[in-house]
C-alpha cells in the first residue's frame, strides 16, 4: 500500500486532516488502533471555538451541527455566589462558540470518510512508523493477523497521548513540559436538561463545578475532587447532592437529577512537547499536548493543529513549498501555548488549590478573580481567549 | 496636647493625610522620627496614577506638579527586543499618568502644611500609640528630651514599613502575607536627559531594566541583579555597560550617562497585613503593605488608603457616621490586593527569575509576554491597571 500522508489514529484531529486533505486532492490512509464503536465511545469536551466551528464547515462536514449544534453567545461565571455572565458575542466583536459534543463531530467525520471512500482500517495492532529521518518514511502495522506496510511522503501523529506516534521519535529530540494539578474532575453524563442554558463555570469553597450540556436533552456536570477519590463511591443521589451543594440555591433548585449515562474521574494536566515535528512525521492535537479541561481547549487546540498542518500540506503538492514543513512546529505551538496558558489560567482561578499553595498564591488567586471578573478590559480577556485566539496566516 | 487626629509620618501619605484633613477643618498633627532633610533624601517612585493626581489637586497641592510635572500618554513595553507601546490614553478612554517624583510631592506637601500652620514635630523620639483599644487613645514621644503626650480621637499610621503603628497592634490580631523575590533592583539616578520620552519596561535574558525619569533632564534607571550583589561592585562605568547590554542597539546608542547622584540596590517583596485598623489606630501606605516597584504602585497603593482613610473621617466629623470607620480596612484593602495583584503579576512578567522556577512556570511566564503583549485585550488589562483601578465611593 501507500499514500501521500499517513494518519495515525482515527479520532477527530486524524478525520478532520484527512477529509480537509480528501478535498484538497491529496491522498490519505487512516490507521487506527481500536474500533469505530470504541472511538465513539470516548466522552469528551464539548464546546467548539469559532475557528474550529468555521474549519468543520470548511471540511464540508458540518450540515449537522449547524442544525442541532447549540450557538452559545455566553457562559457564567459564578463566585462566591455572585453570578456574572461572560458575553462572549459583545466582548469579542460577534463571536460566538458552539455546543455540540466531540462524539457528534466524530460521527460527522466518520460518516464523511465513509462517503468519500478513502481508505480507513480500523483494528490496525502493533502500528508502527520507519524512516521517519528519510526521504520515504512507511507504517508497518497487523490487520486481521497479516503484516502490512504502509509507504507515504509524510506521516501525521494524531494517535493522542499515549499514542506511537510521539514514542517512536528518538530519545533526546523533545523536550517534555509538564504541570499536574492536585485534583480531578468527576464527570456525570445524564439525559435531563441542562440546569441552565448557558454553561455555568463556579468557583465555591467546596471545590470547581462545570455545568456544561451536549443538547437541550444531554447534561454533562464536573465536580472537581481530591486525585485520590474513586468514582466507585459516587452514587448518582453522592453527585447530584455534592453538585448542589456547590451551586447557588436558585440555581440548585432548578436542577433536574437523572441516572447517569457514563461516570468517571480524570486526572488534571498541563502537558506540552517541542518540537511537534521530526522530519516526516508530524505530531498533532493530544499526541503532542496536553490541557486540563478547564478553559475547553482540547479538541479546539487539535483542530488549530489540524489548520495548520492541512495549509502547510496544501502549499507542499500544489506549490512544491516545502520550506514551509519547518514552519509547522513553530506555528502550532505559539497558538498551543496561548492555549495552554489560558487553560492552566482558567484552571488556578476557578479551583481551590487547598493545602497546594500558601497563603500568598490564595491571596493572588482571589485577587485575580476579583480584578478580571470585576473589569471590562479583564472579562474581554477572558473572552477572547475562551472564544479562540486567531489563526496566523500560512503563506 | 490634643487634637483630634495624630497622625504618625511625615512622608507623603501622613502629609497627604493631614492637608486633606486640615481643609476639611479637622485638626491634626504630625509627629515624625526624622529631620524634613532625611525624610526628602528618600529617593522613591516617580509615576503617579490619575487617581493620586486628582487628590493632590483636591489637596490643593498641585499648581508645580501640573506645571512641572510630565503627563505620560504611554510606556514601551520591550520584550526580546520588540517594541510594543502601551497607549494608556486610547487604552482606558483617555486616561493618563504623570511623572513626578516622590521627592518632589513631598516637598509641595511639606510647604503646604507649613503654609496651613497646622503642627508637625522633627525629630520625636520614642513615638509611642496607648489604648489604641480605648476610647482616648493618645501618643507618647520625646521632643528635645522632654516627654511629650497627644492625646487624640484617631491614630493614623503613616510610618512605613519599619515604623511603630503596625508594631503598636497586639500580637495575633494581624495576618501577615508575604512574597520574596529572588533578586533585587539596583537603582541609578542621574542628571542626564531620559533616553525615551516614555518610561521603558524591558525583558531580557540578562534581566529585567526599567528606564525611568524625574523630569526632562533626571534619569532613573533600574537594572534586576541577583540578591547577593553589592552596591560597591558596581562603579557607574559598570552600570551604563550593563543597561546599555540589555537594551536594543537603537536605544543604547541614544543613551546619555553621567555621573551618578545615588545608587542602592532594593530587594523587591510584596507584602500585606490585614486588617488595616485595630480599634482606633488606622494603618496606611507602606505600614500596611509593601510592592515590588515594577507597577509603580507603592506611592499610589498609599494614596488609596488616604483617600478612603479622608472620606471616612471627613463623614465621621460632618455627620456623625462612626459606623464608617470599620469600612476603611475592607475597602482599602480591596484595592490593595489588587494593586498587589498588578505588581506581582508585572514582575512576573518581566523578570528574569532564572532557577528560581520550574520550565513550565517558564513557558507560562513567555506565554503570559506573548498573549498579554499581543493582544488588544491583554494591553487594556495592563494599561488600565497602570493608571490605576477606579476608587470606591464612600457612602
Amino acid at each position: 500500500m501507500n499514500t501521500q500522508v499517513a494518519i495515525i489514529g482515527a479520532g477527530p484531529s486524524g478525520l478532520l486532516l484527512g477529509q480537509l486533505l480528501h478535498l484538497a486532492g491529496i491522498d490519505t490512509v487512516i490507521v487506527e488502533r481500536q474500533t469505530p464503536e470504541y472511538v465513539l465511545g470516548r466522552i469528551r469536551a464539548g464546546v467548539l471555538e469559532q475557528g474550529t466551528v468555521d474549519l468543520l464547515r470548511e471540511a464540508g462536514v458540518a450540515a449537522r451541527m449547524d442544525r442541532e449544534g447549540l450557538v452559545h453567545e455566553g457562559v457564567e461565571l459564578l463566585v462566591k455566589g455572585r453570578r456574572q455572565r461572560l458575553d462572549l458575542k459583545a466582548l469579542t466583536g460577534g463571536k460566538t462558540v458552539m455546543v455540540y459534543g466531540q462524539t457528534e463531530v466524530t460521527r460527522d467525520l466518520m460518516q464523511a470518510r465513509a462517503q468519500s471512500g478513502a481508505p480507513i482500517i480500523y483494528g490496525a495492532a502493533n502500528v508502527q512508523p520507519h524512516d521517519i529521518d528519510g526521504e520515504r518514511p512507511y507504517l508497518t502495522f497487523e490487520q486481521d493477523g497479516r503484516q502490512q506496510r504502509l509507504d507515504c511522503d509524510y506521516i501525521a501523529g494524531c494517535d493522542g497521548f499515549h499514542g506511537v506516534a510521539r514514542q517512536s521519535i528518538p530519545p533526546g529530540v523533545l523536550k517534555t513540559f509538564e504541570r499536574v494539578y492536585p485534583f480531578g474532575w468527576l464527570g456525570l453524563l445524564a439525559d435531563t436538561p441542562p440546569v441552565n442554558h448557558e454553561l455555568i463555570y463556579a468557583h465555591h469553597a467546596r471545590g470547581f463545578v462545570l455545568c456544561s450540556q451536549r443538547s437541550q436533552t444531554r447534561s454533562r456536570y464536573y465536580l472537581q475532587v481530591p486525585l485520590q477519590e474513586r468514582v466507585e463511591d459516587w452514587s448518582d443521589n453522592r453527585f447530584w447532592d455534592e453538585l448542589k451543594a456547590r451551586l447557588p440555591q436558585e440555581v440548585a433548585a432548578r436542577l433536574v437529577t437523572g441516572p447517569a449515562l457514563e461516570k468517571s474521574i480524570a486526572p488534571l494536566r498541563s502537558q506540552v512537547v517541542e518540537p511537534m515535528q521530526h522530519g516526516r512525521l508530524f505530531l498533532v492535537g493530544d499526541a503532542a499536548h496536553i490541557v486540563p479541561p478547564t478553559g475547553a481547549k482540547g479538541l479546539n487546540l487539535a483542530a488549530s493543529d489540524v489548520n495548520y498542518l492541512y495549509r502547510i500540506l496544501v502549499k507542499v503538492y500544489r506549490q512544491g513549498r516545502t520550506d514551509l514543513l519547518a514552519q509547522y512546529s513553530p506555528m502550532a505551538l505559539r497558538r498551543v501555548w496561548k492555549g495552554e496558558r489560558f487553560s492552566w489560567f482558567m484552571t488556578r482561578l476557578l479551583h481551590d488549590f487547598g493545602e497546594h499553595q500558601d497563603a500568598w498564591d490564595s491571596k493572588m488567586q482571589e485577587a485575580d478573580r476579583d480584578y478580571y471578573l470585576g473589569s471590562a478590559a479583564g472579562l474581554a480577556n477572558i473572552a477572547e481567549n475562551y472564544v479562540g485566539l486567531p489563526f496566523e496566516v500560512v503563506e
